[in-house]
């Protein structure tokens, strides 16, 4: 069958997100767009983020990201006050991700007519209490008339030096994360089946992982000072993140089961599906990163120096099939994982 | 009542999209979000674009546009070709607006799953060709599914100096619009009643005014070279947009009807309505800016060497009532116009 051929049946539920990129980002090569004048060494389509040098020395970054009602969201489940957090995080994790500093924000609101005001006022508090703690302006936007709810958010930030990127990770490097894992799934898990009881401490507690993700800013600036050049931040998973990142390094990928760190509370709540939270359960927002063994090290004594948490080695990048991701037993013997990360078109259903 | 009761039962539809947009700076400002880290000549939400100041010599400019299909725009009279250049023009138009340079865009693509792959290319192609002649790279963005289709474009630019803002205006400046008005907003009316017949030219031209608008970045830069600092993109009808300028800079206005260059096709077509369509039809994307005589003087002259076109002086600020304009007759005798400019919560229906 020829491209031409292809295209004329295809509609977007036949392809994933990211052969939809793909296919975008041919089109836009084909227009000869990008050669025009984006340097090399730029960043473009496929980053957590956009990355330009203004100036020799100044490296600023750009991320977008949408939410859309009953895709990502649910008004009946979710505050407008947690709406309005999460939209900002998942864009300031991106910043994050390539240890970066966020800087401002704009807010893009799509907007069916009987939105009620209070709701949207709650949202912004919500979206101010993200900023002043990552220190953000919030400085623009757009508002539209719309038949569900969208936020469509972008945030510019700075990085110093080339920050961290999917693509620099080598063979032989060490895999790593921050935080713990699995709590967002969990806590969403907890959440659609009616929200923690009265006394559920543990379930509330994983409810607010799902609700209040917090961007690994700080932790991010402390990689990229100890010399982490390769990173992205969890956001569909850890099984899905690393293959995105083994993909974008042309390497595949280990990961030793035993030592993803998951949440404290996983096991008590979900046993034994407390595994398949941690390792393919999106959302955590924390950060995962491949260096040498030395680097790693000393990224990690970094981190708590800082009082920044762990810095837990999962597995390490490896020479083959690029993208391809094994998970393995504590005696190295393969494990087939139960699902891989989301994809947000091969799925039908809400996310959050 | 007090601002809590009325925000308890307030819906979008009750409140225009400015009085929304104010709403929710007041959250921040009471949160005291911006004012934590914005310098004083930011720019932040209200202008055409937000811009700061990465070195102490170099402006930077972002802004950002939504259009949602049945609101902005329906595929039954929009190729998805003229729907990717007239999203990209719109938020071009915006840094053209500022006396920029459109550098990056990045697009955000809210998709059924029933959306065809061809068009979503075809979509992309408006876009190259977009990005080829302004000379911009279109680096990154995002996809959602979404239950219908909507475009969140972003586009990073630069500009020398300040540039151009609706504030900058003074009483005693004279105001002035590039190119000729009204073309869009009939070609408009022309394809809702079925599109311009066979042998239609002057139907043909009017529509593409329409469908593919050509935002004002040379005649923008040559304006901010010539010494305007206030200006903006006409989006929404010269009368509505004169109001905006006028408001921003605290001053009224008065426009001479017979000087408001229309489009040579309009009163063929539209014969004693065509001075509304030049008054009030929206999507020109011409720039309107206000400056004393002699630097309008100046500007004017600079266009036409660069073989720019016209600027045409189309009235004058005023001291006043900040945000009223007024019409006037040759004779100087108030005119009452048939309708506002487009707000887009308070009218139902499509804008294009």
């Amino acid at each position: 069958m020829t491209h031409d051929e292809s295209s004329a049946t295809l509609r977007v539920a036949d392809l994933g997100e990211f052969a939809l990129i793909d296919r975008l980002a041919a089109v836009l090569r084909e227009e000869a767009v990008p050669a025009r004048s984006a340097p090399a060494d730029e960043l473009a389509i496929g980053d957590d983020a956009a990355a330009w040098r203004p100036t020799p020395d100044r490296w600023e970054i750009l991320t977008t990201d949408a939410l859309v009602e009953n895709v990502h969201f649910r008004l009946s489940t979710t505050t407008w006050r947690e709406l309005g957090w999460k939209a900002l995080a998942e864009n300031v994790s991106d910043v994050a991700a390539m240890g970066g500093r966020p800087r401002r924000a704009f807010v893009t609101l799509g907007l069916p007519p009987e939105t009620p005001i209070a709701g949207l006022e709650e949202l912004y508090r919500g979206m101010a209490h993200l900023a002043c703690e990552f220190d953000l302006v919030i400085a623009g936007g757009d508002t539209v008339a719309a038949p569900v709810v969208f936020l469509s958010v972008t945030v510019v930030g700075e990085v110093e030096g080339p920050g961290l990127r999917r693509s620099a990770g080598q063979p032989g490097d060490l895999l790593a994360v921050t935080g713990v894992l699995g709590g967002s799934a969990a806590g969403l898990e907890i959440l659609e089946a009616g929200g923690p009881g009265p006394g559920d401490d543990v379930g509330r507690s994983l409810a607010h992982c799902h609700r209040n993700p917090s961007p690994r800013v700080r932790q991010g600036l402390v990689l990229n000072e100890a010399g982490i050049r390769c990173g992205m931040d969890l956001s569909d998973g850890l099984l899905g993140d690393a293959a995105k990142l083994a993909r974008a390094s042309g390497v595949g990928a280990t990961i030793a089961l035993a030592s993803v760190p998951m949440h404290p509370c996983l096991e008590e709540r979900f046993g034994p599906r407390a595994a398949e939270l941690a390792l393919t359960g999106g959302e955590d927002y924390e950060l995962l990163v491949a260096a040498p063994a030395d680097v790693i090290g000393r990224a990690e004594q970094a981190l708590r120096r800082a009082r920044l948490g762990p810095l837990s080695v999962v597995g390490r990048l490896e020479p083959g099939h690029a993208g391809q991701v094994r998970v393995v037993d504590a005696a190295g013997r393969p494990i087939q994982p139960s699902r891989a990360s989301w994809d947000h078109f091969g799925r039908s259903g809400t996310r959050r």
